[in-house]
């Protein structure tokens, strides 16, 4: 099979046409990409940069390469156009059925995705960061009377990124508390989680995915042995099921779908959209 | 002006219709939006049940939502297709241009775009994500030689959440360092920095901007007086320039622009793809 390349180009960061492909580029299986992202092309030299890379990589190629696209000035789009590929041009396709619907006329300004519009929504999103870090594994601070989430987990099941992903992209205030020996032993949670049980959720994960993970950190030893795993993931669960904590299996997820079906099953409001 | 519900739908998280729905409707000024992201659209009932929620919304308003859609099974799209609106439907539009292409049906399964395909991009992510932690705020550990770039700035100036951005997204192994008084009363780096000086890049920011932002943190007192700020400010691009040290102003910016222009400007490559 022909490796295929596939361009990403956009005026701002190009974090909109790579979701996009990607989604779109997942649906054929035995393919073989190359991925290349053309950020930040704002003027008509880098415009006749990106094609220049693009034609000079065609011709060199066995199949003609994708090029994804986001640009939103029309003169940037013209040149864009001439590179030799297959074009899926975003807003050219979706631009216009929403000028007809709202009777208005795009601005076609770029970097209006992102940027200052948002400084309250760029506030949030540290603030709910800075909250994940302060909040995370049960440590010091344990302000959890302002969390919108605490998650419970043992050791590698995938709190803290979780957190961190929570705050990021939906500004949400997630806390994490590790079930250690003192919980798995006990089949007990402290006072401090109880108290604000309707804010729990546990995360759990297969045994052997979980001991893959733990070998990462430490090879050797009782804390990434099967037995432990599978000893320490039982415990939780009963304690999950003791309590009536909602928790999700994130074996199968990534971050964002973990992420995303927790605000899912909580119902909790994100504080920002991307 | 009318309110106009928008809603991404999807079978996976949504993040792809959110993306893409975020950058078109910000080129269309004056318009008020309301969000309502529907995710994991896995099921006939589930469809249906989108269906219902688009239809008694279109019912009450008095303009019709706009429905983004990234449903990849022909069943569940067709239920969708009927409800009351304007339709964007991603994979419509841009799926069978790629079917002719590769000469090769989609395989049009849900839930490809993200999950254990990527075991390995999943553990590089979080393995990112705990060296940004360990590597925060020029703390305890210094694995300098392990990080792809080691971030410069003042207190406040956005490394943290940048850090953690460049980990959960790329992938990429990104360390901060604070500048304080050390550095900014003797226009100095230590030696550990200049040791790997090709991997520093600098943040500054407006110091109106970060007057506000450390306000959220400190209201009162030197750290968040204009004064103080101003200081720090220009000493750290002093440093900048003395050493050579690419930067950015990140004022104007979200935490993915900034992200995204340091890849572009260092060269890093990202070791994930979203």
């Amino acid at each position: 099979m022909n490796e295929r390349t596939v361009f990403f180009l956009s005026d701002q960061t190009g974090v909109t046409a790579e979701t996009l492909g990607h989604s779109l580029l997942t649906q054929f299986d035995g393919q073989k990409f190359r991925q290349v992202t053309l950020p930040f092309i704002d003027s008509e030299d880098k415009a006749r940069e990106a094609v220049h890379k693009i034609d000079a990589l065609a011709k060199e190629a066995v199949v003609r390469p994708i090029v994804f696209s986001t640009l939103v000035q029309d003169d940037l789009r013209s040149i864009i156009a001439e590179a030799n590929g297959l074009h899926l041009d975003i807003f050219n396709v979706f631009l216009q059925p929403l000028e007809v619907e709202f009777k208005q006329t795009a601005t076609r300004t770029a970097g209006r995705a992102h940027g200052m519009s948002d400084i309250d929504s760029y506030m949030k999103r540290i603030e709910a960061t800075n909250f994940a870090l302060a909040n995370d594994d049960g440590g010091m601070t344990r302000n959890y009377e302002r969390a919108d989430v605490i998650l419970l987990g043992v050791s590698r099941s995938g709190k803290t990124p979780t957190c961190l992903y929570l705050a990021l992209q939906y500004g949400v205030y997630a806390a994490n508390y590790p079930l250690t020996d003192d919980e798995i032993d006990t089949g007990t949670l402290p006072d401090i989680l109880l108290e604000c049980r309707e804010k729990l959720f546990g995360l759990s994960i297969a045994p052997a995915r979980l001991r893959q993970i733990r070998k990462e950190r430490r090879a050797l030893g009782k804390y990434s042995s099967i037995q432990q795993v599978t000893y320490e993931l039982r415990e939780a669960k009963k304690i999950f099921k003791r309590y009536n904590i909602p928790h999700i299996d994130t074996t199968e997820f990534s971050i964002e779908e973990i992420s995303s079906r927790i605000l899912e099953s909580t119902g909790v409001e994100r504080r920002v959209r991307p």
